[in-house]
C-alpha cells in the first residue's frame, strides 16, 4: 500500500492486498527484489525504515478491515471519476464542480452528517516543518559564520511550541500571535545554543523567525488538496496566525478556499473554541466539518468538540527517530497514508 | 477601448486610440458600420448605451493622459508575459509564480509603496448582485405563485443595505452579521411588496435570503483575479460575512487567497477599522494594500485610511438607468474598465 499512486489504484479492476511482515519486506528490498540496486540505499533511508513500515501496515490492515464491514462503501470499486486527481485546477472546472458541491459528499460515521468542509492541521500534516526549519537554520548559520547542530536546533525550537501556547490556553496570558511566540522561543533557543543574540540585529532574528512562513509542503499535499477542494471547502485549522498561513500557502501553492488563523478564533488547539469558532465562521455545523491531522491529540479534541476526523500518517515529521503518532490511537473516521489517499477515501459515500 | 479583450491588446505592436463622441459612435453602430445587422439591437440595449459610453470614454481619456505623464510606465508596451491572462490556474504555475511574488510589483503613486495585496469590494465590483437577486426573486415568486416586480424588489432590498449597516457603524447596535441584516431587510421588503410573510416558512425566507451567497461574477472577474493572483495576494474587502463570501467564491470560482469577512474585522465599510484591521490580519502595511472598487465613497474611505486605490467602472451595476459611480470622483491610483484591465495595469511597474 505504501507509495502506490492513487491514479493506479483507480485504474485497477481489483486490488489484492499482500500482507508481509515489515522485516521480510526489508529483506527483499535489500536483496534487490523490489528496486534496482542504485535505489536501495535511498529507499532504506527513507520510506522503507522499519518504523514507517510498521505504521503503514497497521493503517492498511485497519483500512482493509473497514472495507469488509461497511457494506455501502463503494471505495473498493474506486471507479473513474470518483476522485479524479490532477495537478490542474482550472477555474472552469472549479466553477462547474463547486456549483453544486454535490458529487456524493462523504458521510461521517461518527457525526452521522455529510461533510461540507475538510480542514487540515498544517505543521506536520500539510507541511514538513522540520526539513524547512533545518534548511533555513542552515542558511542562517552560514550567513553568520556560526556552527550549530541544525537538526537539534529545529527540534529544540519546536519543543518550545506547546509550552508557549499553553501559557495562552491556561489563561495566564492573553491571546498572542504565534509569530510572537515563535520569536520569543527563537531567541531562547539561540541563547541555549550559545549564540550571542545581542550581536544580531532584530531583522536577522525576524528573517529566521519567518522560516515558519516558508515551510515546504509534503509531496502529496498540493495534489491531494486540489482534489478534495473540488467537492469540499478546504482550509487550514492550525495554530498559525492568518498571515503566516497565507504566506505559506502562496509560496507552497496550497489551494485553500479560506484561511482562519488562530488570531481570528483567538484560541489555540486543542482548546474546544479553536474548532467550534472555526465552524461558526465558516457557517457549518461542527459535524459537517472534518479535521484531518497527523496528531492523535488534535483529533481527540476535535472529536470531543463534535467534528469528524481523519488521521493522516506522517511517520517522518519528527525525523528518522520518530516514535509518536505512528499509528491511530483513537476511533477516527478515516485513516489515510497521505492527503492523496484521503482524497480517494473522501470520494466514497458511506 | 470598450470591449477590447486584453489578449488582443497584448499582442498589438502599437495601440492607437480613436476618440469619437458617443453620439457619433451610436450613429455608426445604428447604421451597421460596427456590428452585423442582427447584433445591433442587442448592442444598443447593452454595452452601447449612451451612459456607458460617456463613462468609458472618460476613463479612457484619463488613462491616456496618465500614459503620457508617467515616464517609467511600461504599460503602453504591454509585452507578452507582463500580465498573462488565462482561465487555467494550474497549481504548478501558482507554485512557481507565487514563490517569489516578485514579478515587478506595482508601486502605488499615492502611498509610495509596493503593493502586496489587492483586495476587492465584492457586491457590484466582482459580482453582479442585481442580476443575481432578480433571478432568485423570480424563482421565489414562481414557486409561491406571487406576482412581484422583481427589478424593483431587488433595488428595494439593496436600498435597505446601507441604512441597516449604519445602525452598526453608528454604534446604536453591536456588530451583526450581514446575513442577519439581509434577512431583516428581506422580511420588510416582502411586506412592502404585499407578500404575507406569515404564510411563508422560515426556510422559504432563508432560502431566498441566501441569494446573496449565490451571486454571479461579472464576465471579467475570474480571469482578472486569476491573473492578479499570480503576483499579489487577492481577497475580498467586503461587508459580507466570511461564510457568505466563501459560498459565493466556491460557486462562482473566485480564486481568493484569503477571505476576511466583516464578521472578522467586526466593522462595516466605510468605517476605517474595516480597512485597517484587514491589513493587520494579512500582516501588511496599509500602504501595501490596494482596494479595487466600483464605488467612489469606498475608495475615498480607503484612501483616507492609507490604502492604495483602483476604480473599476461598473456602469450597469444598478441596471440601465444607473447614474452613480459612472466616473471616478477622486484621485485614484488606477482607473480600470474591468478587472482584466486592472490586471494589465498592475503588471506595470511605475
Amino acid at each position: 500500500m505504501t507509495g502506490l499512486r492513487p491514479e493506479i489504484v483507480r485504474r485497477a479492476d481489483q486490488i489484492e492486498l499482500v500482507d508481509i511482515a515489515p522485516e521480510l519486506l526489508l529483506e527483499r528490498l535489500s536483496a534487490g527484489g523490489i528496486y534496482p540496486a542504485e535505489m536501495i540505499d535511498a529507499a532504506l533511508a527513507n520510506e522503507f525504515r522499519l518504523g514507517n513500515l510498521f505504521a503503514l501496515r497497521q493503517i492498511a490492515l485497519i483500512w482493509l478491515g473497514n472495507l469488509g464491514t461497511s457494506k455501502n462503501c463503494q471505495r473498493c470499486s474506486l471507479g473513474a471519476g470518483d476522485a479524479e486527481h490532477s495537478d490542474a485546477d482550472t477555474t472552469a472546472t472549479r466553477t462547474q464542480e463547486n456549483a453544486g458541491m454535490s458529487t456524493r459528499p462523504y458521510v461521517s460515521p461518527s457525526t452521522g452528517t455529510q461533510i461540507r468542509a475538510v480542514l487540515f492541521d498544517v505543521f506536520g500534516t500539510v507541511v514538513d516543518w522540520r526539513t524547512g526549519i533545518i534548511k533555513d537554520v542552515g542558511t542562517f548559520t552560514a550567513a553568520h559564520g556560526l556552527n550549530l547542530n541544525e537538526e537539534q536546533f529545529a527540534d529544540d525550537w519546536r519543543g518550545l511550541y506547546q509550552p508557549a501556547m499553553e501559557t495562552v490556553r491556561s489563561g495566564s496570558r492573553g491571546y498572542t500571535y504565534l509569530d510572537v511566540l515563535h520569536r520569543e522561543n527563537l531567541v531562547r533557543v539561540l541563547e541555549d545554543h550559545g549564540v550571542d543574540t545581542q550581536a544580531l540585529t532584530g531583522d536577522d532574528v525576524e528573517r529566521l523567525n519567518r522560516a515558519w512562513h516558508r515551510l515546504p509542503a509534503w509531496p502529496d499535499s498540493v495534489s491531494g488538496l486540489t482534489a478534495i477542494r473540488r467537492t469540499y471547502i478546504v482550509g487550514p485549522l492550525s495554530n498559525g496566525n492568518t498571515s503566516l498561513l497565507l504566506d505559506m500557502a502562496k509560496r507552497a501553492g496550497l489551494p485553500w478556499d479560506v484561511i482562519i488563523g488562530s488570531d481570528l478564533t483567538r484560541a489555540y488547539k486543542p482548546a474546544p473554541a479553536a474548532y467550534l469558532r472555526t465552524a461558526e465562521i465558516l457557517g457549518v455545523a461542527a459535524g459537517e466539518l472534518m479535521l484531518a491531522a497527523a496528531h492523535n491529540t488534535d483529533l481527540d479534541a476535535a472529536q470531543h468538540a463534535g467534528l469528524a476526523t481523519a488521521f493522516v500518517c506522517r511517520p517522518t515529521e519528527h525525523g528518522p527517530a520518530q516514535v509518536s503518532d505512528l499509528a491511530p490511537t483513537g476511533s477516527w473516521d478515516i485513516l489515510a497514508t497521505s492527503i492523496d489517499d484521503l482524497a480517494v477515501q473522501l470520494s466514497c459515500q458511506r
